[in-house]
């Protein structure tokens, strides 16, 4: 594993590129600063795939991403064998120029990070910036319009470039023609702040930032005194440094690599908002555009919540957290419950995770998951086929293998257990939810205090309609058998099942009315036939 | 200096609480998370108190407090001098049982921590806790009913709770009574969460939290088995741990000590929010309150400010910012510019700043406000005192003499300089708003265009009025000039002074009915005279 800063962000960026062409896939994670925007907007078994959407939508927005892990695996041809190269970046959102990020931070999501020792000030000092195209747009127009770059310098760069400035500007009033000086690059000003700036104070010098530590100016010849708008590659180069991240992610997307997450719902709508564009309004938008940027997604908490019930007899799949997988898969019982199970090891300049296992850590995180598929790949791949003509596989063959769950992606807490990015959701396997209604007009329903009885048996959640009534979503068929038995005769409630033509508030109207019209039809007839009969 | 951890708060604050008793007042900064919610929130020209305070308000129930300083500086008698002990706290919101704070970061108010040196670690990993009064009921609420208690304790502390009481439960399977066991406390678990959990779960045995790394647990008598519900003093020992920081709040608020700030009207806000109570929707509300609970506040941007016309020919108030001020009053000029002037030291225990100065850390401004607040105090009660007569003067003297400035507290970019949290805010002393008008249908006003032309003249802002109507606030009326000299032949723009009577839509609307109305009378007048001709 490597760490990724901002200060050594463009050094190894062809690295990454190199590896993300040859690789066979790429495993992801990501961690932010906070769970859920608020209480309402709360995970619910009442969320279908486009509920689930809206709230998290809403909550990506405003939170950010401190850190994103990439674990990029390779085939070893032969071998059987793959190869991990792991990177783990810190990210922190830009101020430079007309974008300032502001962003929300939830306690308890910081203090989580305290637990696995993220380090706030490496994020906050060193993290890499990233722009989506929103905001790429933004720079492209004040690279334009010089108006505005100063409008929104911060304060820091102002008196930092001053400096700079007055330095420049004593050498310029001796300085020959196609003289040279060079001037330490003030720390924590952008080669935005620079260009943008001094082109715009010294138009006949020539102004190229060296590297990370360096400005070099040359007066220019009257003749060669460039106008004050940037050329577009000067523009390119301020652009680049900005972008950060963001050209990682355009290497992920343009290489087509399949893409593997662990519960990666968030992790994808992060993805999306961050680094491509901002969520759209509609589901169906995302779902598709989500599917054009990465045609070969593949959740292994999906995966692997589905081969559960086959796999009933071994232990590996009890626990489908991405720790308890990983533990159970690379254990000895793990490695070989099939024959000719490939083995996975981290390729040679990444040693940070050879012998420690660091949990929530982002790059961990996506090698674990990078680790998880390979294993359950092998295990998709070898099922049926007998011990006596087996043989090690290709990657092309588990890939081949895995089809079936491309694009279906893991959903906690929700109607559905995932949703599918290339086509319709699939429909809910949860439950009928339960009727709950307070028999005495004097015991008005609360939903904490149901929640608070009802979770005993299992995962509820609860939704009040009115006084005295509220559904209640249940996550499984026997938690539900099981409110059903205790309440049965309950001194202050009534449990049943929620029968949607009965007890909607549609249907009942509807009810009413055909009752009330019948009613009327039946009163016609009596009252007309009376009137015949006088 | 003492920098003040969530660690080693407990143990300081019986000497914080010593120094407030006695001292002869306190000086306060703070460092927050982020300097305005939005683009459109900024400040303005054209901020009253009122609006200022509005805006504001939105702002800082967003953002959080990362650090606060109190400087608290004691006359020490007969020797003409101040002996200061100042705190650095680093502050961090609460994700415990029913409070799980939100809070926002503006990526450049971080980037500028980070230019000071700011240390995010230890805000996160080691910040103390608050409360204000709205916060703290929630907690009483939540140690009554048990129910909330479980609901909101997050993932990390459930993990690490469970791992205690499968302990507690295998010792207490063969425990006798009166047994006891000391338990190492799992390291960032609150005790709230230990008594309210450990309580629920064993109602036979006492709890005691130790100190900071010890839980003990002791089997109880039959008889003595205590019911579920805590007692009072296990409650307040509970939420004292979780006010934190508001309890230095309370003791600043209860001892009734001058309080020194500097342009502290943000500090204010955000003292009130964090620790006391939400900001009141009134304006007057948050002023007469904050009166209330701080009787003696004085600003020293405002005084120094208001004394800078007076001291023209020196050089002490050329600029009004704190470190200037600063820099200023502890040069040699500064220090003897009149007799007697007191010396200004840290106390022994306290020599952090002693030789060097951390600018924007908020102990070191804290430090600085109080500082010069000695220096304008002792400038002030001299006025007018001739040599031949001078002595030394007493704390009680210099208070006399700053009377005159209690309450007044100074704003940045306003139509007003400072509020008054004792009565009615002074009127404006800016010049009058200038009138831009587009004198051609195809040239629509932009506000940022005109912010643009005319901020080479001073300090501006723009408000739109339609499409081919900008109001413009000046800061000074030099500039106001300027702007109207250079404007007066312009191609498209016309620029004049705003005369509300004309120039008001509200004023206009009048004219033109009064006008309408004055000449329907006319006709009127006309008509009927024409009748009774005929």
């Amino acid at each position: 594993m490597v760490e990724v800063l901002k200060s050594s962000f463009e050094g190894i960026l062809p690295v990454i590129e190199a590896c993300i062409k040859d690789c066979s896939f790429i495993a992801i994670d990501t961690e932010f600063t906070g769970l859920s925007s608020n209480e309402l907007n709360k995970n619910s078994l009442f969320d279908d795939g486009a509920a689930r959407y809206i709230k998290q939508k809403d909550h990506i927005k405003q939170v950010t991403v401190s850190q994103i892990g990439i674990s990029i695996f390779t085939e070893v041809p032969k071998e059987n064998r793959y190869e991990a190269s792991t990177f783990n970046f810190f990210l922190f959102p830009v101020s430079i120029g007309p974008v300032d990020v502001r962003f929300t931070c939830q306690s308890s999501s910081l203090r989580f990070l305290c637990q696995h020792n993220f380090d706030f000030n490496k994020f906050v000092y060193d993290g890499i910036p990233y722009l989506n195209e929103e905001q790429e747009i933004l720079f492209h127009q004040a690279l334009d319009d010089s108006l505005m770059v100063f409008e929104s310098e911060n304060n820091f760069d102002r008196r930092e470039m001053k400096l700079l400035s007055t330095t420049i500007a004593e050498w310029l009033a001796t300085a020959k023609e196609e003289d040279t000086i060079r001037l330490e690059k003030p720390a924590g000003v952008s080669d935005y702040s620079i260009y943008t700036q001094l082109r715009q104070t010294f138009p006949g010098i020539s102004i190229c930032c060296k590297d990370d530590t360096h400005v070099e100016c040359q007066k220019l010849e009257e003749s060669k005194r460039i106008s004050k708008q940037l050329d577009e590659q000067e523009k390119e180069r301020i652009l680049d440094g900005i972008l950060g991240f963001t050209r990682v992610f355009r290497l992920m997307v343009k290489h087509r690599k399949p893409l593997i997450g662990h519960n990666c719902m968030m992790d994808l709508m992060f993805i999306y908002e961050k680094f491509y564009r901002p969520l759209p309004d509609k589901y169906a938008d995302f779902k598709r555009t989500l599917n054009e940027l990465f045609p070969f997604l593949i959740d292994t908490k999906h995966v692997s919540s589905h081969l559960r019930p086959q796999f009933k007899e071994t232990e590996l799949f009890n626990n489908t957290g991405l720790m308890n997988l990983y533990q159970a898969f690379s254990s000895k019982e793990g490695m070989y419950i099939v024959l000719f199970s490939p083995s996975v090891s981290h390729s040679h300049a990444y040693t940070r995770y050879k012998n420690k296992s660091m949990i929530h850590e982002a790059g961990y995180d996506a090698y674990m998951a990078g680790y998880i598929f390979v294993r359950l790949a092998h295990l998709v791949a070898m099922q049926g086929v007998s011990s006596l003509v087996a043989t090690p596989l290709t990657h092309r063959q588990h890939w081949v293998a895995m089809k079936p769950y491309i694009g279906a992606i893991n959903v906690i807490r929700a109607s559905i257990n995932h949703i599918s990015i290339e086509g319709p959701d699939p429909v809910s396997v949860r439950p009928e939810w339960l009727l709950v209604q307070s028999k005495k007009r004097a015991y008005p329903l609360k939903p904490l205090q149901l929640e608070g009885m009802f979770s005993a048996y299992g995962s509820v959640d609860v939704l009040l309609q009115g006084n005295r009534e509220a559904l209640v979503a249940v996550g499984n068929h026997r938690c539900a058998k099981d409110i059903l038995t205790a309440f049965k005769s309950h001194n202050c409630l009534r449990v049943t099942k929620y029968v949607a033509w009965k007890h909607s508030p549609v249907a009942r109207s509807l009810l009413w009315t055909s009752a009330l019209m019948s009613g009327g039809v039946c009163a016609w007839l009596v009252w007309s036939a009376s009137k015949k009969d006088s």
